[in-house]
């Protein structure tokens, strides 16, 4: 198969930068086709311009090779750090200029009946997304009563708002804590398991997100419907875990 | 009183350009002393670079004027388009390269015992921030059961992991939702509401977030004491309901 990997670390022999080495490598000598795209070693353009918004977009050639990666992929691993609780802003600023409009969202039927082909459809509906996240802070602290938030919860814009919405399906994320805590022995454990998760990658059930278009939710208004999940309300209520 | 407005949109003429237009006058007018950091004007880098990280840290002119502009102010706004459930990549790469260690964290004694300045100590602490966010989508679509995820959740890390980090109060926000459907009546609604949000922001009772070193927070597992809102999970667990 085909995997891509969104990649955003500043430093090349930093704790991600040995992670996606050994990430690619993992995949390839499973017989997979790899790609990365290394945002810092790329140097890319973070900055979504007044030049690209919707009403007089013109796709510069960096986007579109962005696009094309996407399209070619069956897997997509987004992998980084976090920092301040979501993606390094060049991760963020990909996510802008490359979801560009009829591309990542504006795609298919928008009225008062129908939202458009988002949140289990859309262009790159058939794919399966999943992010490798590090975090300095331990795993209590991101834990359902941890004072940084439910790593989750943290990641639910991510999950649902990024990979989601345009219609991946979405893995339960890699997550390794406390970086600065690490040695030989730990650093092999943590390749041996996130080997695991990529040689399951196709195995693996996805978060079940409900989808959009398919009676769950009321339209336009776009909340769900009362008898679903009733009393749930936030992140939560959007996992189908009524059926 | 001294306001710092960090704005970013790429288009001076949107409704963004013109509400930032009009905060800045209404506080003025109010004998306010007003500095903007219009990060798209400015150029703003927002690419946190590999020179800039903490153990090789020398600060660029450019962060020490946002630092500078932050301890100046008594009040931080921080008015954005929410694209992608979050801040646009500029706002977050200004959170990145501003907030540096010793600054934005890493302050205070950090041990198994005491886990830093942090959640409602800190640098910036005294001070009170708020958001001033519009959106695209309706607001039945953010709400409780919205299919977007509530607005309260999406907008946590940022309300409690960036701004409450390091020791400013956060008001609720003020938000616009559907930005597309918009004429010069609603417009003037919209103003004279955020100008009683802009003439009230010392009086607002902020977000009631738990504090971190205040005994409700164990350390250094740092998860909410079990007698403390017992049985909630999630982002709602870090709210003072209790009191």
């Amino acid at each position: 198969m085909n995997v891509l990997i969104v990649y955003a670390h500043p430093e090349p022999l930093s704790l991600n930068g040995a992670l996606k080495d050994f990430a690619v490598q993992r995949l390839q000598a499973a017989g997979h086709v790899v790609q990365v795209s290394d945002l810092y070693a790329m140097e890319w353009n973070a900055v979504l311009g007044a030049a690209e918004i919707p009403e007089r977009v013109h796709h510069r050639a960096d986007i579109l090779r962005e696009q094309e990666k996407l399209l070619w992929a069956d897997k997509v691993i987004f992998q980084f750090p976090l920092w301040w609780f979501s993606m390094p802003a060049i991760m963020k600023g990909w996510v802008e200029r490359v979801y560009t409009y009829g591309f990542g969202y504006g795609v298919g039927e928008h009225s008062d009946v129908r939202w458009g082909d988002r949140y289990g459809e859309g262009t790159l509906a058939g794919k399966r997304a999943m992010l490798v996240v590090t975090a300095g802070g331990w795993q209590s602290h991101y834990g359902p009563r941890g004072i940084n938030g439910a790593v989750d919860d943290l990641l639910f814009p991510i999950h649902h708002g990024i990979l989601y919405y345009p219609g991946m399906e979405v893995l339960p994320p890699f997550l390794v804590y406390r970086t600065g805590c690490m040695d030989q022995q730990r650093f092999a454990t943590i390749c041996e398991e996130l080997g695991q998760r990529l040689d399951t990658l196709a195995a693996t059930p996805p978060i079940p997100f409900r989808r959009q278009n398919y009676g769950d939710y009321d339209i336009p208004a776009m909340t769900l419907k009362s008898e679903l999940s009733p009393g749930v309300v936030g992140f939560k209520a959007h996992l189908q875990t009524d059926r």
